[in-house]
């Protein structure tokens, strides 16, 4: 077995998951993570906790999702239990193809989404942590190579997380103190209040509320966005590339909207709820190990030198205790490059210029 | 898809566990098994049942059972919660290579084993059911060509079950109203109690308190077994192969064996503790379909033509309401071939002779 996939496992389960002696751990497979996951079974052995697998596929999910009449009862209490038992839930990621679930109306998988928001509750309350295994699949997404993706991927998931960690406790620190935020970019003129609002040091870790492998963003959950944005780095959404997409926000709204290219995906996004042409997230990717675009939001959204917005749902720990923030069934993230031209500011004070932050050699006032 | 893999789930869904609307299904699914995952989760939706679909990897079970200390709390309540909240299991074994445990020790094994007891109890209290996907590793296994292999399967797997099902109804009447009886064969001359024990119709069909597709077998828990009895049929067990069996019983057990090949594996069987000398089970395969020994019990069991006995455990469904039968931590099927020169008997009335029953044509009383 490659060295790197041993090393990718005792990250997700000493650093991320902290998994421990005795606990009931779930861990889901897709078809073509397997050899990830005898690496995670093999490090779950040696911390002595529980091992359930569960497999996770595409193509699984869309026979039995068109050959469904859509009338989903709230079943699933087997699911259900499985997850409200558990202490920990890994979910590695495989596909054989990312667009294995390309034919399924989306109304379908919507009804089962309803019927399903307590199995996803259940696993939300447990130590979760996503992650991928670097497959063919999604080297093919990423324009690249098996051999490029992979070392692209382990530079990602390698990191040394500890001190990515402290550096991104300057930042958080900021956002947790500051009231406003302002992003100014090429096609990019936008302020947003944060106040009362906690920053998420997001170290790919369930001690820093931080269920991705890998991760390596602070995040924090705006509102009374005002201005224009522009999200320079293509991605594909809803299975169509979307490229260039400029959103006007007056009072905390999208009140304008366009894009070069998959103006209706956005138009459809926007339209699925009040919620979804309000801001949930606000997230300044500092994973210098992403160095590039790989249409996967797992990585690109961490890529240093970008921001990234979601419009949507409001991650709850960005939110006062019992307050509930920004609500819709969608949180779709847009990313913009901000390695040229740009500043972010915090109450008036530049604490980014063109990628650097403050706190590094090179950072000019 | 090759329509046999849809016939073989719809065998599966239909016949074998009777699933219905709202049924919350199982699916463990073989490395090797995803496509006939992929029929069976087509069948489930159009059921409308629950499905949630666990990963059955020997490779991801060495590697955890390797690693292990040995110290199995009686944890796993993820596990344990999954199955005592499901309606059906359904095992689609499929193994990329079937001796992929071979080096765990054993000690380790028996250690989860017994830690697992609660969950294994709680499988077996739903409408479960064993079967396999054909995969080259059997075809190997079977020393067959992979096509030819699944030929065989789909053979032994695609019978009209409804009417095998009411001719082996023939055997487990006179099995039920039957006293004693008596197998004489070449090397073979046994007579075993079964007054009182109840004989299980195994159609392949939880319908039938039958759990395992294909099936094809009426079988009973004899006892106070005298004689001996020579298993002529080659098998695989715990990894070494082992011919020509011979098992000589007195009053129940057994007092003299010998083998060909693999004593040693058969001391070690019969050691394992008291109840391991005795019968556990007396079964006569019907299944046609299966007219070649290929390695693996669940098919050669019910092979046409063959008796198969088991030392160990005894299956509650044979037994008086509330009394155990044979008890024992094994249940290890052997079996000899009856097509000539034999003959079963039921309290001095031949009902099989050289394979035939008495209900069939050319039958010689």
């Amino acid at each position: 077995m490659d060295e790197r996939v041993r090393e990718h496992a005792e990250v997700l389960v000493d650093w991320s998951a902290r998994v421990e002696a005795g606990d009931d751990v779930v861990v889901s497979v897709g078809p073509d993570a397997h050899e990830l996951a005898v690496a995670v079974a093999e490090k779950l052995g040696e911390r002595g906790a529980n091992l359930c697998t569960t497999y996770s596929s595409g193509e699984i999910e869309r026979a039995y999702l068109r050959a469904h009449d859509e009338e989903f009862d709230d079943g699933a209490d087997h699911e259900l239990a499985l997850f409200e038992n558990a202490d920990v839930y890994l979910s590695l990621g495989g596909a054989r193809n990312t667009s294995a679930t390309a034919d399924v109306p989306s109304e379908t998988r919507q009804a089962q989404r309803r019927a399903r928001q307590d199995v996803r509750e259940a696993r939300f309350d447990t130590r979760w942590v996503s992650t991928v295994h670097p497959t063919r699949s999604l080297a093919q997404q990423a324009n690249m190579s098996y051999e490029e993706y992979q070392e692209f991927a382990y530079d990602a998931i390698s990191r040394d997380w500890e001190s990515l960690a402290d550096e991104m406790g300057n930042l958080k620190e900021l956002l947790d103190e500051g009231e406003e935020v302002r992003l100014v970019s090429s096609g990019t003129d936008l302020t947003m209040r944060i106040d009362d609002r906690t920053a998420v040091n997001s170290a790919a870790s369930v001690a820093y509320d931080s269920h991705n492998l890998p991760s390596g963003e602070v995040f924090t959950a705006p509102y009374a966005t005002d201005g224009t944005v522009t999200f320079d780095v293509p991605m594909t959404l809803n299975g169509e590339t979307v490229r260039d997409v400029r959103l006007e926000f007056s009072d905390g709204e999208v009140v304008d909207h366009a894009a070069e290219q998959g103006a209706d995906v956005v138009d459809e996004i926007l339209e699925t709820d009040d919620g979804a042409s309000r801001l949930g997230e606000l997230g300044i990717g500092m994973n210098r190990g992403i160095d590039r675009y790989t249409d996967n939001i797992l990585f690109d959204e961490k890529m240093g030198d970008t921001v990234h917005l979601a419009v949507g749902r409001a991650y709850d720990a960005c939110l006062p205790v019992g307050e509930s923030g920004n609500e819709s069934a969608v949180h779709v993230d847009m990313i913009t490059d901000v390695s040229e031209d740009s500043r972010l500011e915090i109450d008036g004070e530049v604490v980014q210029r063109n990628g650097l932050f403050r706190w590094e050699n090179g950072f000019s006032e």
